[in-house]
C-alpha cells in the first residue's frame, strides 16, 4: 500500500513511497557521470526526481508506466520540490493498486461493479440475462470494467471512467424505459452494458490513457463485437436473432457512419442507446468544463475541444 | 354537438349530422346540371357526397376545410358508401369541436393542459415562473396550444401532439434532471414548454395541417421567439440574462446550422432540450410505423419517411 | 438434372421439366374454382403457368424460390408462351443446381475455386497460409463460396459472382505486387479473399439475390470479421498482430466512413486491398452496362445506377 | 475635445491629452512599490505608460476600454516612446467622442447618416417609408448605427463601418434595380438597411470590437428581429404580410443555413439583399488585404483569413 | 421566309408554310402503307402531321431538327388541329431564319450584338480591347453568340439567351464598377464576354437544346478556354500575366469546386464576374417562374427546379 | 561538372566547387561592414556560408535558385562546418545539372526517357501514336519532363519524379490491362502520359519545389489540356472525338470535382486513370513516410501530410 502522496512531500525531509514513472531519462552530469532524470506521479500530483551515480548495476530496470518504490530525500530545487532518491525497487505488478496513480471516478469501483451486478439480476430470466451475468463475472473482464476510463480524454477519461458512465446510461434508460413502455428494456440495458466494451481492450490505463495497437487497426466497436461473440458461443441455445440485435446495437451506437458507426440504428432500442451514450458523454464534457472554468472571470468558459465551442456559463 | 360520425353510417339510412369538408368540386351532371360533389370527413373516416340540383340561391356559400350540417340519405353507390345531401347548413365556427373531425391525440387535452399548468406551479417563484403563468394562462394561446398539432407529419401530426409531445418532454426531463442534478431543471423545463410553440401560428390546424405563409417565411423558431418576448416585455424587471438564455435554447433546440437552428447549443440546459426534443421525436416517429406495420408479414417495416430507412421489428 | 430450358420450351408441345418458383399467388378462376398462377424461371428466361383446379390437397406444399418439377402441356396465351400444368412434385434442395436457375458466372465455378485453392498454395508456409486453407477447405464454405454473387445487383450479381470477383482481384494484385515489391504480397491476396467473405451470409442467393436480416442488421464486414474470427481461434499460436491486420483490412476495404468502413487503411496491404477492390467493381459495372447499350443508338449508355452517370461509349 | 494625438508625442517633452486604455496591469516595481503599466491608444496609434508609485487612494478607478485624461512626460525607454504619467483623471463617457480612439470609416458619419435618411426620403408614401423613418430617427438607434462597425475583423471592422456598407449597398441596390425594373426597389432598399441592424447589440465598440453575450447567445439577426418588431408594433395598421417579408430578408440574408441563416431566401427582393451583402463584405475584404500588401514583394497577398485564400496581384 | 405560323392554322384550310422537324416517325397503316407521322414546330406551337402513303422515292429524307417545307390541309382530328401533308421539300439550311421556329429573346439579335460590340469599343486601347475584337467579330463566332442559349433549361434557355445574359451583366458590371473604382473594369467586361463562350459549343440550339458530346466530356469552360487561346495565339505580343487572368476568371466563374469551378476565384474581378453571373441566372430563373405562375391561385409558384424551392409572391 | 559535394567537406580545409544558392541575406558585421550570409546546397545537403566585406562591385549579383561557383574555406563554427568564401562567380545555367543539387530520382532520367519513347513505339500506328510521338520528341518538352517533379511535396517530390511516376503507371496500365482485354490500352497509355503533363509548367523546379503563378490561377490540368491542344494542331486530320477523350481523361484524373476535376471519369479508360494515378500517389506517400520512420521505435509512423494519418508499420 503506498505510504506518502506527492501533495504531502515537502522539502528537506526524507521519502519512503511508491510512484508511477511519468518519463524516464538517463543523461549525463556535467562531471561525466550518468544519472537518471524521472517525473513521478500519483493520484495527487506530479514531481521531478534525480537519481545521481546510476549504474545498471545497483538499479532494477524499470519503464514509464511501471510503479516504482523510492527512498531519498525531498529537497528544493530553484523554488520547486524533487526529489533526490537514493534507492529504487520496482513494486510487483500484482501488489499495484493502480488508483493510488492515476485520476479516478469519485466513486467506490467495487461498490459501483455491484450495483451494475445488481441491475441485471433484476432483468427478466432468459439468454439475455445469462448472456449480461456471463460477461460481467468474468474475473478478467470485472478488473477491466472496473478500470477503464470511458475515453482517452474528454469525458469519463479517468480510471472507472467506463463503469461510472455505463451505470449513469442505465438510470437514465430505467427513467426513459417509464416513458416509453413499449421499449424492451432489458435489450437496452444489456445494449448500454455492452457498447463500450471494447474499451477495455482499446485503450491502455495502466499508466497514461492511449490507444492500444489493436485499439487503432479494429476500434473499441469491433473489438467489443469479439468480446460478446465469445461469450455468446459458450450459452448453448442463445437464440441468433437477439445476438443480430446486440450486435447491431454495438455496431449502430455511434448513430453515423461518418462518425464510425457501420450501420445507423435500425430498431428503437439501438436509437435510445445511441442518443443517451452522446447525451451523457455531451453533458459530462460540459460538467467537466464548467468545473473546471467555473472560477475563472468571465460569463464564458474557455473552448471545450470535444464540443469543439466555448460554453455559456448559466450562473 | 356532433351527432352521427362516418364510421357508423350505413346505407339506405337518413343521415343529419356536421363533417369538415375535406374537398368541394362544382360539376355539370349529364343532364346539364350544376351539382357539388363533396368528400366530408371526421375523426373516424371520410365519405364521399353529392348535392345534386345545386343552386348558389338556396345553398350557403362554403369552402374547403369548413364544417357544415348536412341532412339527407346514406345511399350505396357501385358498392360504397355516399350521402346524397338534401340541404346544407353553415355550423359556426364558434359551436365547432375540431377534435370530433381531426385525428387528434389519445388524451384529454384539458387534462393534459391542467397537467402542463401543474408542473409550472412547483417551479421556484420568479420571473421565469411569471413567464410561464402569463403566456399558458393567455386564454388565445391556451385554445390553440392545445390544438396544435406538433408536425404536418411524421411524429405527433394530429390535433393536441404538441401538448402530447411537450408533456413527454418534461417528464424525460425530470428524469434526467433527477440524475444530473447540477442542471438548472426549472430552465430546461421552460425551454422544453416554449421550444416549439411558434408552431401555434407556423401550421394551420382547422383542417389539414399545412404551413401558413408566415410559417414558410419565418419559421416556427422565430415565430416563438417572438410571442415569448411580447409576454417578457409584459413582465417588469425581467433578468435580462435570463430572457437571453430562453432565446438561446429556442433558437438552438434544432441542434445543429444545417437543421435550421442559427446558433449550437451553447450551454448544457440548452443542450438537453435539443437531445431530448430529437429522441421523443424520433421514438414517436418510430413507434407509429410499428404500430401501422406491426401486422404485416416480415421482419422490417416499410420505409420511414422521417428516419429515411427501414425498420427492424424487435419481437 | 434439369431436362427442358425455357428458351427450348415451344407453343403447343408437352413439357416435363424442372424450375424456380420466381412467384406464386392461389386465384380464383371466374368459375369460382382456385387455381395457381406461377411464374417460373430457370437460367434461360422465365414463363408464366397456370394449374387450374388446384387444391390443396393434391399438390404438395412450395413457395417462391423452390425449384418444382412441372409436368404439363405449352400452350399459346395471347401471343405469348405460358404453361397449363398437370402435376407438381417438389425437388429436394439437395438434388437442385442452383446454377441451372440463376443468373451465373461465365466460368466453371469447381475450376474457378482450384485456382483459388492454388493460389494460396504459393504463398508462404506459415499461419496466413494455415489459415486461408482453413477457411477455403471448410466444405460448406466451398459450398458458399462458389454460389455466392459479389452484390445484389450493379455488379457480379449472379451465381459464381463472388469468386469471380476474388480471383480477378488476385490477379490484379499480383501484377501490382511485382511493381511494388515491398509490399507483404501474401498479406494482400489474404486480405482479398477474406475482405467481401461475410457476403456469404450477408446475401441470399438460393432464389432471388437479397439482404439477410442479419445482413441488413450486421453487414458483410462484421460478418466476415466473425467468420475469420472463428478460424484463426483453431489455429493454435496464430500471431495477434497477423490477427489484428487481417481484421483492419476487412474493416477498412470500403475505404472510408461514409461507406461503412469503420476505420480509413492504416496501412500499404490495407489500402490496396481497397483500391483493387474498388475499381474491378467499378470496371464491371461499366462493363455490364457497355454489354447492355452496345447496340443502342447513340454516343451515350442509359445512366449506371452504381457509377450515377450515363457513359460515354468509347468506339 | 482630445488635445494630442499618439503619432504625434515626441520623447523628452510633456504630455497632456486623453486616450483610451487598451489594458491595465498593476504591478510591483522592484523597489516594492506598487506601479501602473497602461497600454494607451488613439485612432492614431499605441504608446505604452507607467504610473510609478500608484495609489489607490490618489488615482481614480478605471478599467480598459475607459477613456482617461493623461499628464506626463513622454520619455525614450530602450529606443521607444513611453509616457510616465504624473496624473490621471477620468473622462465623463458622455464627453467621449469615440471617433477620436478607434479606427473609423473615412467618411463623415453625420453625413453619411444624412445620406441614408435622404434615401428613405424618395421611397414612395407608406408603411415601409414609415418604418424606415420610424427606425433611423430614433435618437438611440441613430447613435449606434453611426458608431457600430459592421464585423469584429475582415471587413468594415471600423467605427462607421456598418453605416458605410449600408450605403454602398443601397448604391449598388438602386444600380441593380434600374435592370430588374420587376423587382420591388423599396423592398430591397428597407431589407438592406434592415438586415445588419442587430449588429448594433450584437457587438460592443466603445473599445475593442467584440461579442456581447446576448450577440453569441442570440446574433444579430435574431436580435434585429426584435428591434424591428419593436418599430413595427408602434405602427398602426402595418400590413401583416409586409412584416412577413420583411422578417424573411433579416431571416434569410446569410443566404444559406449553415451560415446562419434559419431559412432561404424565398423571393426575389431577399436573393438580391443576400447577394450584394455577401459581394460588397468580401469585395471589401479583398480590398483591404490588397491595400495591406500592396507594397509587398511578390504576386500573391498573404492569406486572407475571411476569404481562406491568398489573393492574386492584378497589376 | 416563313409563311405562316402554327398559331394562325385553321381547321379546314390549306397550308403551305416552313416548319422544323421535332420527331419524325415511319409507322404503318391499317391498310398495310407505310406513312409518316411527324410532330412539326415553329415559334408559335406545335401540329402533328401526316404524310399518307409514304415513299421514299417522292419525298425526300430528313430527320428531326430539320427544316421542311410542307404543302397540305389542314384538318379535325378527334378535335384537335392536324396537318394532312401532300407534299415535303428540304429547306437548305442556309435559307433557313432558326428565330421563327425555336423559343427566343424578345430583343433583336443583331442590334443586341451590336450593343456588345459598341461597349468593346470604349474599352481601354490595348491588347485586351484586341482581344475581345477579334473574338467577336470572328464571323462564325458572332452567328453562334447571336443564337446560343445561356442553358438548356432553367434560365435564358432560349436562342439568343446567351448575348441577353452577357449584355445583362455588363450592364451590372458597369453600375458596380462605379461603386468600386480600384477594379479593373475592362478585364471584368472581357470576363464577363469570355466566361459563358465555351456554350456556343456546349449545346446544340439547332432543333432542341441538348448537350454536344464534346460538351459532356469537355465542358463549356474548357471549350471556352480554347476558344480564347487560339484568338490570343494571333495576336502577338498579348501578355501571357493577362492570358493566365483571363483564363482564371473563366475557369473561377462557377465559384467553387463542386460546382465544376477547377480553381476559386483569387483576385477580385474573378469574384465578381461569378457573383454577377450568379445573381442574374438566379433572378432571371426567378422571374421566369413568377411569369409562369403568376395567376395561378396561392402565394407560392410551383416548385422551382433550379432554386429547389417554391417562391413567394410578393404582391 | 560539380567538383565537391556538400557531405564531403570537412572543416579546416580549402573548398572549391558549386552551389545552389538556397537564400541569400546582406547583413552588416559589427565592425559596419556590409557581408553575405548565405545557405548554399547539392544534392547531398546544405551548408551555411559567409561572405565578408562585400561589395557590389567585386561579385556578380546572384539570387536565390540561381548556382554559384565558390572558392574559400572550409571552417568549423559553434561546432558546425561553414564555409569562408573568398570568391564568388555565376554558373551559367546552360552548364549547370540541376541533378547535381536538388533531391532527385533513383533512377537515370536519359535511360527512362527511352523506356517511354519504347512504350509508346509498341502502339498501334495513328494519330494517338503521332500524338504521343510529337509530344515527347519535342526537345523543349523532353527537358523538363525528365526533370519535373510530380508534386511540391508528398509523393515523387524530386527532380525526375513525373517521369518515375508515369513510367509507373504505364507498367501498372499494362498489367491491368491484361486483365480487361475490353479496355483501349493505347487510350490508356496516352491519357496516363498526358495527365500531369501541366506539371512541367504549374511548378518551378530549377531550386524549390514552388508553384508558378500560372500554375495557381490555371493549374496543370488546364495548363496540360493546352499543351495537347497545340500538338493536336500540328497533327493534320487529328480525330476529333480521339481530342475529346483524351482532353476529357486530362480533365477528370483527379476522380471528382471537389478534387479539382471539373468532369468526373465518364469511361472505363478515364476511370482506369484515375484510379491508377491515385493508387501510385498515395503508395508512393505511403512508402516514403514508412522509409523516413522504419527506424524509429514504435508500431506507427508519425502523421502523414497527405494521407492525413499515422501509418502501422506492418513489420
Amino acid at each position: 500500500m503506498k505510504a506518502t502522496f506527492v501533495k504531502d512531500l515537502t522539502p528537506n525531509s526524507p521519502v519512503r513511497s511508491t510512484f508511477l514513472v511519468q518519463s524516464k531519462e538517463c543523461k549525463t552530469a556535467s562531471n561525466g557521470a550518468p544519472y537518471l532524470d524521472l517525473n513521478l506521479q500519483d493520484l495527487t500530483g506530479a514531481i521531478p526526481a534525480k537519481l545521481w551515480d546510476y549504474s545498471e548495476r545497483t538499479t532494477p530496470p524499470f519503464d514509464a508506466d511501471d510503479v516504482i518504490a523510492v527512498e531519498g530525500q525531498v529537497e528544493n530545487y530553484r523554488g520547486a520540490a524533487q526529489i533526490r532518491i537514493r534507492r529504487i525497487t520496482l513494486c510487483p505488478p500484482e501488489e499495484v493498486n493502480l488508483f493510488d496513480y492515476l485520476p479516478r471516478t469519485q466513486g467506490d469501483p467495487e461498490e459501483m461493479y455491484r450495483e451494475l451486478l445488481g441491475r441485471i439480476e433484476v432483468m427478466s430470466a432468459g439468454p439475455l440475462r445469462d448472456l449480461m451475468t456471463s460477461v460481467l463475472e468474468d474475473p478478467e473482464m470485472a478488473r477491466k470494467f472496473k478500470l477503464a476510463p470511458a475515453a482517452t480524454s474528454y469525458h469519463h477519461a479517468y480510471l472507472g471512467g467506463l463503469l461510472e458512465h455505463v451505470l449513469a446510461l442505465i438510470t437514465l434508460a430505467d427513467a426513459v424505459g417509464e416513458h416509453y413502455p413499449w421499449l424492451q428494456r432489458d435489450l437496452v440495458v444489456a445494449g448500454l452494458i455492452l457498447h463500450d466494451i471494447g474499451k477495455t481492450e482499446e485503450l491502455t490505463f495502466n499508466g497514461g490513457f492511449r490507444y492500444t495497437t489493436r485499439g487503432q487497426l479494429v476500434g473499441h466497436i469491433n473489438i467489443g463485437l469479439e468480446i460478446v461473440q465469445e461469450k455468446i458461443r459458450e450459452i448453448p441455445g442463445f437464440p441468433p436473432p437477439l445476438k443480430d440485435q446486440l450486435e447491431h446495437i454495438i455496431l449502430a451506437h455511434h448513430g453515423k457512419l461518418e462518425f464510425g458507426s457501420p450501420k445507423e440504428p435500425l430498431f428503437a432500442e439501438a436509437l435510445v442507446v445511441h442518443y443517451l451514450d452522446d447525451l451523457d458523454s455531451k453533458l459530462e464534457a460540459m460538467r467537466q468544463q464548467y468545473a473546471k472554468d467555473r472560477n475563472q472571470p468571465g460569463e464564458w468558459t474557455a473552448r471545450n475541444p470535444a464540443l469543439k465551442r466555448e460554453l455559456y456559463k448559466v450562473e
